[in-house]
Parts: C-alpha cells; sequence; structure tokens
C-alpha cells in the first residue's frame, strides 16, 4: 500500500465529527447486518447479488440523514471476496453521502498483524477506508497501539469492546485485573487517559451494552462516545439509556439493526424508523 | 449460501486429521504473513500482485509438505477484496496440495455473528473453507459456540486464544474469573470439556505462546492441541518447549512464519528451513 499524498492540512478528529454528526442528524448508529433470515424476509436471494441490494438499498434509504452506518463485516465476509468488494462499495458510497461509517469488525491481534488491520480500515489508501472500527481488548488495550497511531494520524476513531450486552461476556470483561478494578474498568480508564484534553468528545469510544442494566459501579464518563447495541430486537428501548447510562446518556450513541432493518426494502420503511428512533432517544437523554 | 450437498459420511474430525498430518509431516505450522518489509525482502511490489506472487509461492514450497499452513488474515484484507481473493486461492492451493489452512483471522462476535464467521471460515459451501480457524474469547467462551457448532458438523477445528505471547495480554488473560482461576484457566477448562472422549486428539484447541516462560501453574492437557507462535523471531527455540509446555510438549503444534519465510523466495531456502525446525521440534519433545 503506498502512501496517500492527502491534503496538507491535519484531518479533523473521528471525536470532532462525530459530535458534529449527531447534532446536525442525531443521536443513531444504524447495523448494516444483512443475515440469512433478513434477506429472506426482503425476499431476496441469499448470495452476494442478495447481499448487495440489501446493503446498497441501506445506504441508499438512510446514508444521507443518519449519523453512522456500521457494516457488521461478518455478513459480507461471508461471501468471501465477492461479498468483500460489496462492502467496499457499500463503505464508499455510505461516506459519499455522509454518513459517518463504523466498520464493525472487532479485530484484535499484535504488532505488524494489528497494524495491517489498522492499515486495512484506517488509512486512506485502503479500499475499506472507515471513519472508525470496532476492536478488541484480549490480547491487552496495549496491543492496540498500532490502530490508535493510525486513527490519530488520519482523523479516524476506535470503539473498545468494554462491556457487551451479552450476558457470557461477564465471564471475562468482569474478571478482577492486576490493578484490583476490573477488566472493563480498565479498557474505560484507558481511553478517558486516550480522550484527554479533546472536548467535546475525543475520538476513542467504548462499546457498552444498553440491555446491561445499573452500570453505576462503572465510569463510563471516558470523554469518547459509548456506542450501544442492544437497543430494539435485543431488547433495550432509548427510555431505558438514563438509567443505564447515568450521567453519560448524552455520549451514548445507540446503535440499532433489526428494528431499523426489519421495516425494509420500502425506503420509507426504513426512514420513518430511523427518524422515530432519533425523536425517542433526544425526549429520552435530553 | 446454500447447503452443498456433501458427502453422506461425516466428515472426519480436525483433531483426527490433524493427528495424522502430525504425524506424516512432523510437528510444524508455518505462518504465512506478507508484512511489508517481507514482501520488500523478497523483492515484491507492496500491492496484490506482490501479495498473490508471496502466498502463492509459499503454498508451492510447503503445502505438500508442511502439516499445517496459517495464513494471517489480515496481511490480505489490507488489500481489500483483491487480496481476500488472493486468499480464497491461496487457502484451497493449499488443501489441494494436501496441507492443513488453519484460517488466523482471531474472530469473535455473539449470535448470528458468531455464525456468519463460522460459515465464512468453517462452512465447505463457502470460497475461504479452511481447516481450522483461530478465534478470541473475549466476548465470553460461550459466544463461540455457533463456531463450535460448525466446527463439529464439518470436520473443523478452533483455536481459542487462552495465553498469547505478547506481554500486554497479562492484563485480560490473567484477569481472576469468578469461579477464582484466572480467564486464561477458564479457557483451557471449556476446551478440555469440548476435547473429552476424543482421543488421539481432539479438534479444539488452544493458542499459548511458546515465550511465556513456566506454565505449571496452567493444566495445559486439554485433549487438544495447543498452537505455540513465537518461535524464530519472536525469540523461542524448538528447545524451549519442554520448559514452557511440560507433559503437554507433545501436543504443541509450534508455529514459525519470519524464521521461515526470511528464507524465501527460492523454494529451497523455504524448504530447507521448514525441514530443519521439524527436525528441531521432534529432537525437543520426543
Amino acid at each position: 500500500m503506498t502512501e496517500s499524498s492527502g491534503p496538507a492540512t491535519a484531518p479533523v478528529p473521528f471525536g470532532v465529527r462525530l459530535h458534529r454528526a449527531l447534532e446536525e442528524r442525531g443521536p443513531l448508529c444504524v447495523g448494516i447486518d444483512p443475515h440469512p433470515a433478513l434477506l429472506a424476509e426482503w425476499g431476496l436471494n441469499d448470495d452476494a447479488g442478495g447481499l448487495e441490494r440489501f446493503a446498497r438499498t441501506t445506504v441508499e434509504a438512510l446514508a444521507d440523514r443518519v449519523a453512522v452506518l456500521k457494516p457488521q463485516a461478518a455478513f459480507f465476509e461471508r461471501f468471501g471476496s465477492r461479498g468483500v468488494a460489496v462492502l467496499e462499495r457499500v463503505t464508499s458510497e455510505a461516506r459519499a453521502a455522509g454518513a459517518l461509517v463504523l466498520m464493525d469488525a472487532k479485530r484484535g491481534d499484535i504488532g505488524h498483524t494489528m497494524e495491517a488491520y489498522a492499515d486495512t480500515f484506517l488509512h486512506p489508501a485502503s479500499s475499506l477506508f472507515s471513519d472508525a472500527l470496532t476492536v478488541s481488548p484480549y490480547l491487552g488495550y496495549g496491543s492496540l497501539d498500532p490502530a490508535v497511531r493510525r486513527a490519530r494520524e488520519h482523523g479516524g476513531g476506535l470503539f473498545v469492546l468494554a462491556l457487551t450486552s451479552n450476558p457470557e461476556g461477564r465471564e471475562v470483561q468482569r474478571a478482577r485485573a492486576a490493578g484490583g478494578g476490573d477488566v472493563a474498568s480498565a479498557v474505560l480508564d484507558r481511553l478517558r487517559a486516550e480522550n484527554a484534553g479533546e472536548p467535546p468528545l475525543g475520538s476513542f469510544g467504548a462499546v457498552v451494552g444498553a440491555t446491561l442494566g445499573d452500570l453505576s459501579e462503572y465510569d463510563l464518563a471516558i470523554g469518547g462516545p459509548l456506542l450501544a447495541p442492544g437497543i430494539g430486537a435485543q431488547g433495550a428501548t432509548p427510555a431505558d439509556l438514563p438509567g443505564v447510562f447515568g450521567a453519560a446518556a448524552r455520549a451514548v450513541l445507540p446503535s440499532v439493526s433489526r428494528g431499523v432493518l426489519r421495516q425494509g426494502p420500502e425506503m420509507s420503511g426504513l426512514r420513518d424508523s430511523a427518524a422515530r428512533l432519533v425523536e425517542s432517544v433526544r425526549a429520552a437523554v435530553n
């Protein structure tokens, strides 16, 4: 991969761009999760053609109005290189229409390999260049450094898995780390340090499930965004956000997938359900 | 993805196939890690063409003699769909030549998404169908269930990250889980249960770094293989294996990347270095 010559001015940090998008478009992230059952509901084949139709329809309906679109890499990778070609197209079309693209790929590795994942998703020369990437800290928060560096260089963002919405996550995320707190707290602390001095919103976020109930034992004020999956099909509602996130609720980026996608393939169904959700979230957290 | 009609007989489990390959070809896994510096050392461009030349040369040199080849997905994904097309070709050519392919992608997610990753790498209808996959348990061991199921259905294997070779890994992997042991022990216990009653070797392995020094506090006898990265460039040698793995050293699949790949692009350099390593490992663990 050759370095792009790029603009001489520093890129605008992801946190600044996200803050602006949330003000302008409202607090919502819509996941693009074309799983087989949804393709069937839309009357599409479970193949690369069906995938492309599904994903591009979603982009066409939402990329000019929703703050963040979040393609789930797994559902594209299922179709190998053909699926990844669709992911490339979806990513660039969504960005061109003004949405921020958060690639939900949950990558995590060390050294040169982590750097390669960062080059894949956070380097402007890549065909999969995205605004932000979800990453997994099982190999230690420090293993993510190459991605943090790339994000800083090119105005990208990261969302680090902290407290995921699934119950099995507890066994690792709430295990006691050497310092006495648990693994999730240690991740939140590192993100707080990463975002220090970057108001109004830093570029380094956490993934914190909206279905987890009271999280008051955690300091969720990390100075960056909190991606909150679990709204809709998984059982949480916008009205739950203040109870789960407390004072940090205004930094929450609620993420919904099936709740919106099931209203397709008609544009109006997708747009109306996204618009209703934005209003519900605004009403709940303001 | 449509179900392949497939053979009526049950597939041979990965553990059985791996055990046979290790007996016939010797205990070695060679990583295919085409990072930019290695492409340059081989005189290749840092583009999809260079990637293809590098990876297919490695397959041509080694797939008919080394037990396991381990492509590192990140170095292919760097080139987007074109890189993934190379990965498809490398995977199928390596399997056709008789090597087992362990896809090093460290995937980890929940529910339908984990199922989609399992369909990508462990379903025979996929263009990326591999013999085994590395997975990350940060979302809890139970989150990996869809991959465990797919592996059992189609004779595939998994290698779950337990104790990785990098020092930052400690903060998560050695955190204390609810039961009193640490996260890594809990992963090893779950794998032991998965492999119960599947001699000579189960299909569910762990990733345990060869650079970690004395691991006698862990019960590494999980009834499945232990993938041990860290041999060669990262500083461990075959002679270190008995000291690190104790009685479990005979279930170790040592993994080397740069140590072999640096001897290319000549076939003889790649083959001779792999053959020497097999002999060193045999001498050390028998």
